[in-house]
């Protein structure tokens, strides 16, 4: 059965439970998983937070829950028809859609959590039920051939700036590809630096432009390309909190999106740099740390994520030179020292 | 001649202009036209804003003004071998680049300031000089096909999220094109519900997602496609101040960018909606203007760039409802409207 399939079934057992409750003259109830804090456990075995056990009950015989029952039931309708006609619409669609139901959202933000607990109660990701994000994913370039649809899409043939990932990346298959390996890197620049140095070729490389915070179909595709193509993924952000965090929310997923971190972490990809190894090694251009860049340091220490003794040791180094060092900085050293110096040593340590 | 060659002969010009004072026995200095607000005028005829006949002289006699030339020179001779190399830099790599040489910058502002200075001496887009941005373009879907290099590129085959506007949009070519018009849109959301309805096959169109604010790389594009392709520009976004603005700047341009405007603006393109008169029309669901909206619809009556009379009309009606609409809000009356109802709509009042 593919995902869509799935998905309208799944769909269509929540409404048929709630009938078969109906005839059977019970008051109709929703399990619904939990997502408070106390529910969201970090897993050592896959390696990312995952949601416990608890779940809350939302029952058609407690007044205050009627509305979210009600809510909850429109929404899975509307998803049920957006995925059988094979269309999307994003949550701010959604949520003007919502006018027209006779139990409407007071505002997105209430809509955008039942949207969650549909995801969670069904135990799928909102873009299989139709619900997009307003973002983009990320830009990719190199020797990845696709299918989109009918549509057969080369990754070195869009342009310059690659092909984009849209937020349905999951109708997307795989169909040929002749790299070794997958780079993404934070910006923008860093990403037509490569182009440009034709790091694709040197490195027989993807080139994955994340554009800061990695988006969720980002991710899903790095997931993909990394399990689904056995290749390896690394990645090069800023050498800061930020730059790192970035990094550990591809590889390890997020605390808030506990319920869907195995369809979203890549729990093998590995971070190459900036780290502050690097700034001293390279004796990149730096800014000191400000006093917010300390305390998100000392923050990921605390946190189950950053357990390895990699991070452990650059973060605290980190804080002892107390500097930071953006990805552009090599430039220090002219545009190609990225490309011709950086990335083949750092590639090097990594690939023992 | 082509840009590249221009570019080249300019960057050169500049450096013989200062050697030939040398031998000359004269100091050397260069006229840098003024960028200050008392020398941005708005043009009736050209319908944006130009610098007007004001400059600046930089000497070498004067000691405070040695430094700036230095780092003006290095930068030019930077940009010149990016040129000739077919390279381009980010504003933030070259600002790495210059902490190689003897006149370095204390910040990045500074390193900019500098790329303005050249800009506007030569009367060249820093772009034309191989300098970027870091972020892309808009994304653009539909029956355009382009040229990058060697590469074809069919807009309509380059994936769901379209092709990518690079920032070395004029080194692209248009080889054809089977539309009739360039609808752009504030949103990637509505960029997307307008290619699942087969906006651009209803409508001839080409689609352009803005992503907000448009990037230059998107206004030079909307520009070409307009006078190169002789296609009408329609731009569509959220019905309040900043979506009025987003539109304005595609139009007439941005005073900050007086001396490259002939190189931006669109003044033939039109602002499609979303107008106060369609929040009434369409009766949509909206949210009340905040302070700031309204301090800004103040500031729109005053500029210039809104003396039209639709502007006039249409800001002072949102001023006195008191209320804005974005441009998903047509999805009350579900998701297909937008494209069935209101664009065809609109289009034929704007095209009679």
């Amino acid at each position: 059965m593919n995902r869509k399939d799935i998905a309208i079934n799944k769909l269509k057992s929540l409404g048929e439970m709630i009938i078969e409750d109906v005839q059977k003259m019970k008051v109709p109830a929703i399990k619904v998983p939990s997502r408070g804090t106390s529910n969201i456990v970090y897993d050592d075995v896959k390696r990312h937070y995952v949601l416990g056990d608890r779940y809350g009950k939302r029952s058609l015989g407690n007044v205050k829950q009627i509305k979210k029952i009600g809510q909850m039931i429109y929404m899975a309708n509307f998803c049920k028809e957006l995925v059988r006609s094979q269309k999307t619409a994003t949550l701010r669609e959604l949520y003007y859609v919502s006018e027209g139901w006779d139990v409407d959202f007071g505002d997105q933000q209430e809509s955008n959590i039942v949207g969650e607990d549909l995801e969670v109660t069904l135990g799928m990701t909102r873009e299989d039920l139709g619900l997009m994000p307003e973002e983009d994913g990320a830009s990719v370039y190199g020797e990845l051939t696709i299918q989109e649809g009918d549509l057969e899409i080369n990754a070195m043939k869009a342009g310059k700036s690659g092909y984009t990932i849209s937020p349905t990346i999951d109708e997307v298959e795989f169909v040929d590809h002749d790299v070794k390996r997958v780079i993404a890197v934070e910006t923008m620049g860093m990403f037509h630096r490569m182009v440009q140095e034709n790091a694709y070729k040197k490195f027989d490389t993807l080139i994955v432009g994340l554009k800061g915070q990695a988006a969720r179909a980002t991710r899903r595709f790095l997931k993909r390309v990394n399990e689904e193509l056995n290749l390896p993924v690394y990645v090069c952000n800023d050498g800061d909190p930020w730059g790192f965090h970035i990094a550990m929310v591809i590889i390890s997923g997020s605390a808030k999106l506990a319920h869907v971190n195995h369809e979203l972490a890549t729990p093998n990809a590995k971070f190459l740099g900036v780290t502050a190894s690097d700034i001293i090694n390279y004796d990149l251009p730096t800014d000191p740390l400000k006093d917010i860049d300390v305390l998100r340091l000392k923050e990921l220490l605390k946190d189950p994520r950053y357990k390895d003794e990699f991070w452990k040791v650059e973060i605290k180094k980190m804080l002892k030179i107390g500097k930071k060092a953006e990805q552009q900085s090599f430039s220090k050293y002219g545009l190609e020292y990225v490309v011709d110096t950086y990335f083949p040593e750092k590639l090097e340590e990594l690939e023992q």
